[in-house]
């Protein structure tokens, strides 16, 4: 016996046919015997819907009634599973943000966790009645409903799993893990049988959109093991929760110290969400650097890589910045004015770009790393504009037609393809 | 300076732009100084999805859960519309049920309202917020959402009225007020200014569908006064509330003692939801009538007129009674098995009649009523096949072919027409 969190959300409860799967995923496992919570998302399009119409009501809506229409979708979908449990035979109840009560912020619509009192939930797990809990809101200490953005349900299933202590939270969705790469580039993609929080969380904001990078943190934080599965499956092919073994599917985000056989790297990521500009003939002074980034940071722009060259007659150098595509307009207006200030020549901008990155807990132990990825890719002849790194991941920024090439070459080269 | 409860039904609340309508309805009130509370209902179609999805999710389900689901649509109404009225200028903040707390007992689907805690609302409206609160919906005591069955949203807004002791509760819907009869029959027919609650509460039940029976009930027990108004009128075009005077629209639901002006005959109703059943030649004995309606009611067959013919040779004699027609099928199979026991030669039904009622609380002191109806349906050899009356209601049955003549007739003889 062991409790345990089930998370669904949108498109794995998208109609009353859908709500049946994922009640008979649920009954598989209170059938092995476990307690279990299971935390639902809206019916897929619904949320659209309603926030859909409180734009209509007013482009400039108060964020306390905006919660109240919109946290309205997930609580259709809790009362219409428990009703489904029934049916089945498996007792269960809803419960709302305010009914458990999981207390937040005053930070409507994006409000983070307070505290979650787990006397009411666990009372009713330990009768063994399933507990449908409403995701992505809460109640703050005004006892307004709150929710915490899109996504958002997610954060909601590891916080239950960290307030009840649940030995496990299992995130369902239209994927069956985390894979080493985006099967749609890399043929010879495998699923990881398990990977690192860290881990996880650079390949969440990479681009591999699996999991809510907030609830991955809170997971790390709370120590959570948290495992990906797949919501399409034929609930009565999966094995139960903790019997899945390593032919299983699914993949377990858990602490770096559970991963026993460690590979070096875990996945290669790719995003084509960048642009980069780059500033000619910069006057190289001290102070320059926070003339060109303290404006991009007031208007509230990303920049992710920079790249200063070493000035070659020691009185100009050229920079290289990179900034979110959508922020690409607006960084250009925010410089062209700098122009006189910075005593730059031209200013250059591209967006047939892309970043890859090599994502793995082992480069911390391992050294030649970087080395071995700058050498793949130079005997491709695919050329290097940017690099940046952190403790777990290279990233590097090429042009975008070199993509595929690139991630391929990179995935085989680091031992990720599939025997 | 007063305290209004405004009550909106699902039509007058289908969409934006119908919602912002309802906001400047509510705008014209703030405006005159008035201190308002807005009940909503779902918007129209939202409710009977909601219901949809429940039975498709299981035919037979838990109340508790159907609540938790179908009271989601006036959670939404209720945001939306506290959103546009700030857009307006005007503060306003939505209140479920549970944020009140309008407590209730624990039937499900149809719940009795215990108490309202006044003093959050009460406080709200003296700093002139606008109070949105979703209808149909309470608490109880374990907690759980619970709903006041269809049409509740009238009843939520007298509850609330009385709980903050309103000066009046303004229904807003469809129909400007309430009529002496059917328009769509009688052109003739005129507005009333003002009807007694045990007139509303005849005219309710007998087909005017202005008002739910329950919420006239519940104002006619508090003293809440009532008024009847349409929510598809210019918004700005009408007067604010008490400034309507004589000419003014609307009608108001009143203690009689507030009808100064008393007409004898209020209304002439009539109802084709009727089926007559006829038992031939019952033996006439005592106890032959429990025999006959206690079956009837076992099965919830609701008997409404009875008609027993003197037995002319003491020994036999004709029963004839109506039921709902949606029942008189399931009446009939009740009756039939019980031939032998009962004695009766021939068991005779029809549907193709209707019920017409005169109603008036000038009935009490005024003889004469039933005998000028029944002349004047002579005179148009309209033939009464049974009759039942109340203190304030005279109700007959005739031939369903005559219903336009007879209504028609009535109006007139009972000085009804427009001048």
């Amino acid at each position: 016996m062991a409790r345990l969190v089930m998370k669904f959300g949108g498109t794995s409860v998208a109609d009353i046919d859908r709500i049946r799967v994922v009640a008979r995923h649920v009954k598989r496992e209170v059938d092995a015997g476990h307690q279990v919570a299971v935390v639902v998302s809206a019916m897929a399009g619904t949320t659209n819907q309603l926030v859909e119409w409180t734009r209509e009501a007013s482009p400039l809506h108060d964020a306390r009634e905006y919660d109240t229409v919109v946290s309205s979708g997930e609580q259709v979908t809790s009362g219409l599973l428990a009703i489904v449990l029934q049916s089945m035979g498996v007792s269960a109840r809803s419960w709302q943000g305010w009914q458990i009560p999981l207390r937040t912020d005053e930070t409507h619509g994006s409000a983070r966790i307070g505290g979650i009192e787990n006397s009411l939930l666990v009372s009713r797990l330990e009768e063994n009645q399933v507990a449908v809990v409403a995701g992505f809101q809460g109640i703050s200490d005004s006892g307004r409903i709150t929710t915490f953005g899109r996504g958002g349900s997610d954060t909601s299933a590891v916080a239950i799993a960290a307030a009840i202590n649940a030995d496990r939270c299992d995130i369902y969705t239209d994927v069956d893990g985390v894979y080493t790469s985006d099967p749609r580039i890399v043929s010879a993609a495998t699923r990881l049988e398990r990977v690192s929080y860290e881990e996880m969380l650079e390949l969440a904001s990479l681009g591999a959109k699996v999991l809510q990078t907030r609830s991955v943190e809170m997971a790390m934080k709370y120590g959570v093991r948290m495992m990906v599965r797949s919501s399409f499956e034929d609930p009565e092919s999966l094995a139960p929760a903790f019997e899945e073994g390593n032919g299983g599917v699914g993949t377990l985000v858990c602490d770096e110290d559970e991963i026993v056989e460690k590979h070096v790297v875990s996945g290669i990521t790719y995003s084509r969400d960048e642009a980069k500009i780059t500033l000619l003939e910069v006057q190289d002074q001290p102070g320059v650097s926070a003339q060109i980034f303290g404006p991009l940071a007031d208007a509230n722009i990303n920049v992710d890589m920079i790249v200063q060259n070493v000035s070659a007659n020691g009185k100009q150098t050229d920079i290289t910045f990179t900034v979110p595509v959508t922020d690409f307009e607006r960084a250009r207006d925010v410089i062209t004015p700098l122009k006189n200030k910075l005593g730059y020549s031209d200013l250059l901008g591209a967006t047939d770009i892309v970043k890859v990155s090599v994502i793995g807990v082992g480069m911390r132990s391992h050294a030649g790393v970087a080395a071995q990825m700058f050498k793949a890719l130079a005997d491709k002849n695919i050329n290097i504009q940017a690099i940046s790194t952190s403790e777990i991941k290279i990233s590097v920024l090429i042009e975008a037609v070199y993509t595929e090439l690139a991630v391929r070459t990179l995935h085989s080269v680091y031992g990720l393809d599939m025997n």
